[in-house]
């Protein structure tokens, strides 16, 4: 069995020039605090600070990276404990879960998840060599011991992990009691929430009218009408800003935006509610709801972050069986320039506004995000995302980036992850890829080193808070 | 004249610590025996074991790769013997030919085609030169003599070559009659054929309802319904086994799959025969037929091959007057979410199956093919293609497909090639162009070297097979 | 504050070997005359020869690449001085305008703009530290006085930069006075013109019935009707050829192409005159004029450039307020295959014919182009333009077309600039990055080096004055 290291100058360039330059920019970051305003951890963690429970529960099960691959190669979900909404029976033995992970590691070879694993096994359990069938058993067996101790409880290791500020994601229906109990607790960690009303704004959500009906009730404002609706939508914004919220999310099937009438607003959403909008009304509807959500975030300052272009449950057979988030969303074609015009026509000159672009289409990075970014006052660009969450796929996205919309229409990382325990890794793999980058220009004499230095710096911790206003 | 040299570094990084990396994988893997489960090459030339013509016949005139780039300088394709259909007057002096070839031998410098050229001449012919219009005369004359000897007979060359399996493409109108003549030869070379419908499964192919009629004839079931057309269909994939196909190969303008029901299948057929379907029925009558080509798949084991996305025959000058395949097959953006959601509704999830994907559109690598590989158990990803199948493209399939759907979702190199004297050259640059990959993830300290060299392996041999099912 | 140095080796791969070989390759460029086959200076520059304004009249307020990244970052428009013809009161010391620019300078690090400035302000004004708000009203001195100077007048700097020719971009409804004016000067200084028709074949454009009887006035034709029109356009372009130019350019929306009959064409123009065209038939229009365009060049060897893909004008804020080509022009997506089909099918077979593609979307460079150009022989690549007139763009566009087109389906450089002052750095960027890709393909042996030399001045000098017939 092989030997687990994490070498020091991992995901540097191998020329032993641009090495040392690597090396050098990113010792300066590596220990900067780490700023999460995007993810998808769990706030309870926090607001009861329980221990976790055994390692399939804390790493495979929730882990659709994970999954997703072993279910690509053949292994049913059912052997992975996977919940299955439908009552399938399903492996209930974490341990035999973890065996069947353990014989598949081979499978992750070159991919992110890897690296992010490894990090974990190396720097958080202490482990030596891979993970293989071999050692399965013993790797079961310390990681279930740790996960006992007073040290791997959740704010224990948000304090151990540095991090200064983590980003959760709520529903606007959502009370954020857990927010509330880690406020009322006294403790001091940097948990926030986020707006994401994909819930109350997309007519093709799952119980959309429901869940109108029940913002309505916990707002005290009449959603039956579009003016009322509109005014909840805000009245929740300001909750989530008392639980620290200084950005909205938006997972949107496109890019899609609308600047209709109010007449035609109140027309359309009242369909929305019947549950009579057509496919394309009910895109037209989303896309209102973004400019809609531009308007307030005017208002109240929230920052704007939309993600769109994923073909969410696009296997029906999962998703009968398992429900969403299964690994088998999958990316198609999207399109920025004309989608996004209606919103840009009305608020794209206004500097009160910053709204962070996501994509799963890489080739809008250079054809169409670094042009816009690099000219629209009000528009960023997030980084790399999901499947591009890796360090090909961040070196791919400074490339195509940076010479059109230079580094400062750019937000730092996002890890947008459930798996918390790979925070760090995500963050580390971001900041040495970055310093790989910079140091290819350094080397080539693109830039002066002195000022990639406080790019990496600005990458790493500066713009982040100050793009997400967490200065 | 520049020497010509084949340098055993070529193709690995510059880099030294790299480039060292690169060459012990490659000395792993470089004289594994070659498997080659997807080409072109002729049957004929197994069955009769002929010696091969003059060097224009062999390396000019079949070699679109060739001719296209000399016809895109100005070239006339007259002048280099292409046959012309149309009964134009080409050029019968194979000598001005090769000399027409060599003054333009420039033109092919950064291409694969120089690289292939250069393997041949040489590591088969011996030549010390580059070819240039100076050294024509002499290249001619070597490379003619050698053809007359017993070394140059194709059984002879795929013995020296030790191609382990070669598969040819044939239509299901084909007796095999070459293949039968092999196995009736005693020879034990491994020439297997692979079924390659579009002929009888494509509404526009030329000559469709007559090509039903004979496969009517042929396999003695009435293909003027539904019911015969498809047991017709079934019969001959029986036939193509048992000369050792063990794939299909489905060459469609788009991705596009369908699900239909029995009775829209049956009146969507006879519309067919009667030569009636529009362009959109056309394409939903071929993407029924993935749809059932995967279902007899599940039944007889065939793996299937999709190669989708070629505006074929784009120049109506060249195929008017010089038919298809002339270099005028252009690519055309290609979409696969959507387009095979049908066919992995209906089967995607079943174990039995297995779909090589193929793409001329790189744009889909990390955005479309990797996810969805990443995900379906049914999906692999066949290796770059034709334009890309070369040390750039070959680069980009890894860096783009990887991260996302591992090593081990792919399923090694195809030729895909009718040269066959290139075929060691292009297998050579596969293996270089994977060592090149992997030596920057044992580097960069994203992968051990002992599991590179795993992967090596896995990438030239064991998954070629695998996937294959050529155990 | 940094130094400002321009190293020798900026831009070449750190890796020391290859390192070696571009500078080799270099050397033998690096003094070669500039070649400017398509641009868009101000002939009255050359034709007056009078002395440049301030710096920011200079170097800012026309270079939309640099304005258009400070807007991004919030800063007015109006506070850079640049003219509102909405009538907006703007900043009119450039000496607060520059001292804006020099504030924001750190967000042009990564882009090709830094690297060009920074070889001007070096290599033309001699600078020794980067710019920046503490040495901004130095640099302001410094260029501004040498403004003043006979060196810096238009002629001088042209014959200094070592430009051989120098093409400029004009309407046809332009009467050339100031190429009449260079001309009667005696001045011996390649400036020539090309022939721009946008104004009168676009149905989209402002004023175009009105552009097309001043057409019909400048040349004694009958605009009124079709036939008139082409005679008209024809006799302009020999009024433009007899003024030096050897090329016309096309930049559409979009890669359409039509082949509609004469009385087709006869609807449509009058429809058009009309001001009754819908979009659609704009756009049937336009690319009906492409294929007239193309046979007006077979007759009179004109060289036809297409530039399509910009969304022009996507900002109506700043269009408005500003006016066009004020850095809010967005590519999108853009289609070749089915696009040029109308055009090739007529004319794409035919040796007279020489036509240059452009392309904002990168992801058309190895899907369509490189194989469309690798197959048409009246088909060329132009250079990766505008936004990916950069050195990643360069690198991409290399590893993107060579495989398939080579080098000589390609034409060398343009700096397609109104920055003159950036001419000799932008050719630099390009000849630099061009012995970047050469030394790698030669470090991993896939080219020898001899050859690669002569592919590096051919790139630069000989196949730019062989494509637009500059010998």
């Amino acid at each position: 069995m092989s030997a687990l290291t994490l070498h020091p100058d991992r995901l540097f360039p191998a020329d032993e020039t641009t090495r040392a330059i690597a090396r050098r920019l990113y010792q300066e970051v590596k220990d900067l605090p780490i700023v999460s305003p995007h993810g998808h951890t769990d706030p309870s963690w926090f607001a009861d600070n329980e221990l976790f429970p055994n390692p399939a529960e804390l790493l495979i099960k929730p882990d659709h990276y994970v999954f997703r691959m072993l279910y690509s190669l053949g292994v049913p979900l059912v052997d992975l404990g996977i919940p299955s909404k439908a009552g399938l029976p399903v492996e209930q033995d974490p341990k035999k879960i973890w065996r069947l992970f353990a014989k598949h590691y081979y499978a992750f070879r070159g991919t992110p998840s890897r690296m992010w694993l490894d990090y974990v096994f190396k720097e958080v359990f202490g482990f030596e060599e891979i993970l293989s069938d071999k050692n399965a058993d013993a790797y079961y067996e310390r990681i279930n011991s740790a996960l006992q101790t007073e040290a791997f409880r959740p704010r224990a290791l948000m304090e151990r992990y540095n991090i200064e500020w983590l980003a959760t994601t709520e529903s606007p229906l959502d009370d954020l009691r857990h927010h509330k109990k880690i406020r009322e607790s006294g403790w001091k960690g940097g948990v926030i929430t986020a707006y994401r009303p994909d819930p109350v704004v997309d007519p093709d959500f799952e119980g959309f009218a429901d869940n109108v009906a029940r913002l309505g009730k916990i707002t005290g404002e009449d959603t039956t009408n579009w003016k009322g609706y509109l005014a909840a939508l805000k009245n929740r914004r300001e909750y989530f800003k008392s639980f620290g919220a200084t950005s909205t999310d938006h997972g949107h099937p496109t890019a899609q935006t609308s600047d209709l009438s109010v007449a035609e607003c109140e027309k359309l959403f009242a369909k929305a509610l019947a549950g009579q909008c057509s496919k394309q009304e009910a895109e037209t509807f989303r896309g209102q709801m973004l400019t809609e959500m531009a308007g307030m975030s005017i208002e109240d300052g929230l920052v704007m972050q939309i993600h769109p272009g994923s073909f969410r449950n696009h296997n029906p057979h999962v998703f009968e069986k398992f429900g969403r988030d299964k690994g088998a969303d999958i990316p198609s074609q999207t399109e920025y320039v004309n989608a996004l015009k209606p919103l840009l026509d009305k608020y794209g000159n206004d500097n009160r506004l910053s709204i962070i672009l996501f994509t799963l289409d890489e080739t809008v990075y250079s054809r169409e995000l670094a042009p816009l970014a690099g000219h629209y006052p009000v528009l960023k660009l997030g980084p790399s995302w999901w499947f591009h969450d890796s360090p090909e796929g961040m070196r791919r996205f400074r490339e195509q980036i940076t010479e059109t919309a230079g580094f400062y229409n750019t937000v730092g990382f996002n890890d947008d992850t459930r798996a918390f325990l790979s925070i760090p890794a995500r963050h580390d793999v971001a900041r040495r890829m970055d310093c790989n980058f910079l140091a290819r220009l350094v080397a080539e004499h693109r830039l002066p080193e002195d000022e990639a230095q406080e790019v990496a710096i600005d990458l790493t911790y500066r713009l982040v808070k100050q793009a997400y206003k967490l200065d």
